[in-house]
C-alpha cells in the first residue's frame, strides 16, 4: 500500500477472525468496511469491534488509537459492490469450503477494483485451489493469521504459483504498517509454515503418548514451563544460536548427534483417533470438564492480552 | 525428601548448570553444599551464586528469600566425602561423557549416605548408560534442567531401567518444594521429553529452509511472534484444547485431516551440515555477528527473568 494515504480495507465475512481483523487494522489507522452476507452479521460485528477495542484500551494495547477513532475508522456496509468500491485491499474470512470460496471469489474477480489485494484467511487450503480460474488471479494471495490478529503479530503472506510477487510484497508491507509481523512465503505448501511447525511438535507430542513416554500433561509441562518461553522471546532459530559460545554451528557441532538420533525414532506418523486420541481426551477432562472450556478460554485471552503486552514492552525496553 | 525437615543438597560440578541449581535449591530453603574437583572452582561458583541471587531479588524472583539467607545457606566443601556426609540428595553437573560419569558414580555409589538420591544433570546420556553397574543403581536418576534451573522451572526426572519408582516420586517431590515444575518420565528414551519436542519442531525448521519454503528468521517469527505465547501459558495440548469448543476431540474433527495431509511430509529427517547448516548460519550472523553473541545471550537473559516473572504473576492473578 505504498503511495496510500490512507488504505481502505474490506473485511469480507465479519466471524470471530474477519472481526479481529477489522480491529487490527483501524487500529493501524487503515479505514475499514464490515461486509457480510449474513443480515445483521456486520452490524453485530460492529459492536464486537467496539468491545474488542475497549477490552485492548483497558490493556494498553491500542497504540496510539483512542476507541472512538478506531471505532470511527469501521463502517457496515450493506452490499459486496459497495464494500469493495474504492477499496485498496479485501481480507477475505468467510466459510473454509473450497467450493464456497471459488464461488465468492468469481465475484470478487469482477467487483474488486483492478488495483486490489485479495487477500484470504485460510488456514487450511492452499490459495491455488480457488483462484486457478480467475481473470485476476495474480493478484490474489492468502493473509493468514493465528487468531486472533488484533493481538497475535505474525501472519503468512501465501502465494498461488500465478501470483504477482509484488503483491506478496505490497501484502507484506500492509501488515508491517498496522504492526503485525509479516512472513513472506515464496511458494505455497500444505498447512504454510506455522501449522507445519505446530504439526511437527504435536506429532512428538502424540508419540510421546501413545509410546507410553509421557502423559499429556507431562507434555504440557515441558514446553510451558520448559522450552516456550525462551521461544516466545525469540523462536527456535535464534535460540540455539544463543545456546552455544560460537552461535548455531557450535550449536550443532555439541548437540547435532543428540537430535541425529532423536531424528531417527521420529518419522513415525501418529493416528490422532481411537485409543490415543481417548487417551489425550481423558488426561484434559479430567483436569478441564467440557462445560468449563468457555471460562478457560476467556481467562486465556485475558493472559494472552498481558503476555503480548509484556512482550512487546519488554522487547522495546532492552533494545540494543 | 518428605519427612526431611530440611533438606541436604550435594551439589558435584559447580558450572554454570551446578551453581544454577545451587541457587534454586537455596531459595528453596534447602541446605546447599558446593563441591568441585578443580581447585577454587567451589569457591568461584559461591560468588557466582551470589551474584545470580542478586540479579533474582532485583526481579523479585527470589520468593520469600533474601540474598543473606540464600547465601548463608550455601557452603563449600573440600572433599566429595565431606559434601556427601549426611547429604539427603546429590545433584551431579560434571561433565558429559559417559566415563567421566561412570567413574564419578562409582565412587557415589560408595560414599553417599545409604538413602541418598544420586541425580545427574545430563541432558544427552540416558541414565542406563553409567549406572548399570553400581550395588545402589536403584537410586539413581536423571533430574535434567532447561539451564538455568534458577529461573525455568520444568524438570525431567529420568528412571533407569532399575530405578526404584519410589526415587522417581521422592525426586520429583523435592523438585515441586523448592518450586520447579517436575515432569516425572516412565522410562528413559534418547533426548528425553524436552528435547524430543526441541528437535521435531527444529527438523521441521531446517526442512522448510532445505526445500525454500522459509528462510529461519521466517520460521523465528513464526514462532515468536506467532506459536510460542500461547504454548508459554499452557503447552501445545491445552493449546488446541481450547481452539475448539468441544476440546481436543473437536479439534481433532475439524484439523486432524490438515495435520494428517502435513505429516506425511514430515517424514525425511534432515542432515544439519554442508550447505543447509552454511544457510543457517549465514542467515544468522548476517543480523548477529558472532562478536556481539555475549551480548544478545545478556540481553536474552534480562528478558528472560522479566518475562518468567510476568508469567509467574499472571498464572496466579487469573486463577479461577
Amino acid at each position: 500500500m505504498q503511495g496510500v494515504a490512507i488504505p481502505t480495507i474490506a473485511i469480507l465475512g465479519t466471524g470471530l477472525i474477519g472481526r479481529a481483523w477489522a480491529v487490527a487494522f483501524a487500529r493501524g489507522g487503515c479505514d475499514v468496511r464490515l461486509y457480510d452476507s449474513l443480515d445483521g452479521a456486520a452490524e453485530s460485528a460492529l459492536m464486537a469491534v467496539e468491545h474488542m477495542a475497549e477490552d485492548l484500551h483497558r490493556a494498553d494495547m491500542l497504540g496510539g488509537a483512542t476507541v472512538a477513532n478506531l471505532v470511527a475508522r469501521v463502517s457496515v456496509t450493506d452490499t459486496l459492490e459497495a464494500a469493495l468500491a474504492g477499496a485498496d485491499y479485501a481480507q477475505e474470512s468467510i466459510p473454509e469450503r473450497v467450493e464456497i470460496k471459488r464461488a465468492f471469489y468469481a465475484l470478487l474477480d469482477d467487483l474488486a477494483e483492478p488495483d486490489a489485494i485479495l487477500a484470504s484467511s485460510t488456514s487450511a487450503l492452499l490459495p491455488s485451489t480457488f483462484t486457478e480460474r480467475l481473470n485476476t488471479r495474480h493478484r490474489c494471495v492468502v493473509a493468514h493469521p493465528i487468531n486472533p490478529p488484533s493481538l497475535i503479530p505474525a501472519v503468512e503472506i501465501v502465494p498461488a504459483p500465478w501470483t504477482n510477487l509484488e503483491v506478496v510484497e505490497r501484502c507484506a508491507e500492509l501488515m508491517e504498517r498496522i504492526g503485525q509481523k509479516p512472513i513472506r512465503m515464496k511458494k505455497e505448501i500444505d498447512g504454510f509454515i506455522m501449522n507445519r511447525l505446530q504439526g511437527a511438535l504435536l506429532q512428538e507430542a502424540f508419540r510421546l503418548v501413545e509410546d507410553g513416554v509421557a502423559t499429556p500433561e507431562d507434555v504440557d509441562i515441558g514446553i510451558a514451563h520448559g522450552l516456550a518461553p525462551r521461544w516466545s522471546l525469540m523462536g527456535p532459530f535464534e535460540t540455539i544460536d544463543l545456546n552455544a559460545p560460537g552461535g548455531v554451528a557450535d550449536y550443532v557441532a555439541r548437540y547435532g548427534g543428540m537430535y541425529e538420533l532423536i531424528g531417527k525414532s521420529q518419522s513415525r506418523m501418529t493416528t490422532w483417533s481411537g485409543a490415543l486420541l481417548d487417551r489425550v481426551t481423558k488426561a484434559r477432562r479430567d483436569v478441564l470438564p467440557l462445560d468449563k472450556i468457555a471460562v478457560s478460554q476467556a481467562r486465556r485471552d485475558k493472559r494472552l492480552m498481558a503476555l503480548m503486552r509484556h512482550l512487546r514492552d519488554t522487547d522495546t525496553d532492552t533494545e540494543n
